[in-house]
């Protein structure tokens, strides 16, 4: 069995550990921010981690109601542009701690007037040694270089920091996730089967919207860099602004189709995909009834999940198809090729 | 010959004219922010101006030194998220003004205290009487469903608003870049010949960084949406954090490689790219020396460009690559299947 699949399995207890070490610091900062509330959060990482990132930036405006900017590292690291950071939150998120231009990043913003969190897997990492603030994922080490559990760990750590910031999240509803993930890796069989047929895809479009989006960058990203298959991301809105011409007869398009707010823009994109006969994979949940009549497959989680919570258990099918595709195409999803567990970039 | 191409050919003129009628716009806009200067500037927009906002989101940071956030549209108008908008200025790009989403965000973040700000081609669209402050792209109608020259023409504008916000912006530098898009169009015929090659590609990835990283979703979503090549944009440094192991011997890899503060890690990039013996064709100017050196084909513009003037002629190669591209695999660039030229999404 891949590293992979064993950490992709780790989810559940690893979500629960984070979680559970997490809700102290997240209270000891709304405290701290009391009457003290950044205007603006910044949120700078790479790879996996900016696909967290993307999460909270969606997640932190709808919940907490305060803007958020996604970091273009470059501005520091490379243009060392004199950006105004007062009154601003900058979070940086790496794995490992030792991405370099993230934590450049961080440096640079807090020596320009932003309090900073940094959001890592290690304790003992650069990143904890620059942030004012730290908060750990408590994943355990994370061995395959394609990252796993340390996604859904940051993901955890954002609700934690939407709590903090006043977002409207109820510590309750995030004890449920790590059982609603427990659920999630009982359609592993399922998965695997289903990831055989895929066998010679070497091209692919992700749709996701709102609070999914970054689920479709974090999937295609996984098929990327562990089966190889250039795969597209979109929202389903920007889908329809030119990339819809890519579909043809047999096109894959996996969507992330949770029921909620944004079903009607998803489910419009499906269903005009169906009508020019790509073939969608739709990952849905049982409240969502209507996902399977615009979709040719679904993988569809056994119980229903608030729109609000289906960021996190909904990957889950989406790793796990990658593991095994990987494996089905006689790659090994632990080690891609080009490809070392800590990058560093300018 | 197809109105992508002949559209191509009217941007110099449409730049000279967008640029003389928006310099009165600009020193009345700057004079208005005098000692009520935004702390934060949102950018919306939808396809290809969305891409001319990713430029902004660059350009603006660098030049002017305001924290830049590129809008989610569905934390509007599927949330309706309560995002504390005082004191930002929110600009909606949109090539029609017909955008809904762009539109609804528009009017939503002027109701929750945004200054406001449209950019668009079309004087009498809905964003032309939504917005508190109008800038018209003077491109002329656009005919070409594929964007050409209302691209340019918003990026024009861009540079007016750096202006505006008080950034390091000549008016002598950007009454030169319509000469220098003349010598981008000089390039119509070699460029033509050297697409030719590429009839049987279907898959490719473009790689960009800083002020050129939104020429990759750009020359990226013009290979989409045209030509139907599966085509993934990527900043050189998130290339290394994953997709690059997509490449492989011949993979077709298009890269915007200007010389200045992105080309080290620009031509890091090619160079691994060219090690794994990925065909890397690269677009660049008469001052980067190096390109190619690292590069299997060069697209060079004939006189030495400084980088922050290379976006608006970068992209001109690329418009005239995707529009003879398409016609080689017989295609009709102006009619992408699927598409209209004004895109409705929720």
């Amino acid at each position: 069995m891949s590293r992979m699949l064993e950490e992709i399995r780790q989810q559940p207890a690893a979500l629960a550990r984070t979680l559970k070490a997490g809700i102290g610091n997240a209270k000891r900062f709304q405290r701290l921010l009391e009457g003290n509330r950044p205007r603006l959060v910044v949120l700078a990482a790479r790879g996996t981690s900016d696909n967290a990132a993307l999460f909270g930036r969606y997640l932190l405006e709808i919940a907490a109601g305060i803007p958020v900017s996604l970091a273009a590292p470059s501005i520091a690291t490379l243009y060392r542009a004199k950006v105004d950071y007062s009154q601003a939150l900058v979070v940086a998120l790496s794995q490992s701690g030792e991405s370099t231009d993230t934590n450049t990043l961080l440096e640079w913003a807090r020596a320009r007037g932003a309090m900073t969190l940094g959001i890592t897997n290690e304790r003992a990492s650069t990143l904890a040694r620059l942030a004012e603030h730290v908060w750990l994922v408590r994943a355990g080490k994370e061995r395959s270089v394609a990252a796993t559990k340390t996604y859904t760990g940051q993901m955890m750590l954002l609700y934690l920091l939407a709590y903090a910031l006043g977002g409207r999240i109820r510590l309750s509803d995030l004890e449920r996730l790590p059982g609603i993930v427990e659920d999630a890796l009982g359609l592993e069989e399922e998965v695997a089967e289903l990831a055989a047929r895929y066998r010679f895809m070497n091209r692919a479009a992700v749709v996701g919207r709102g609070l999914n989006y970054a689920n479709a960058f974090e999937f295609a990203l996984k098929l990327m860099e562990t089966c190889y298959v250039v795969a597209e991301r979109f929202s389903s809105a920007d889908f329809l602004h030119g990339p819809i011409a890519l579909a043809e007869a047999n096109f894959p398009v996996f969507a992330f189709a949770p029921s909620g707010v944004t079903w009607p823009s998803i489910g419009q994109t499906l269903d005009k995909l169906t009508r020019m006969r790509a073939e969608v994979l739709a990952i849905t949940d049982a409240g969502n009834r209507e996902a399977e009549t615009c979709a040719a497959r679904v993988i569809r989680l056994p119980r229903p999940i608030p729109e609000g919570l289906t960021p996190i258990p909904y990957i889950v099918p989406a790793q796990i198809f990658a593991a095994c595709l990987a494996v089905e195409k006689g790659l090994d999803p632990d080690r891609p090729r080009t490809l070392s567990k800590v990058t560093r970039t300018l």
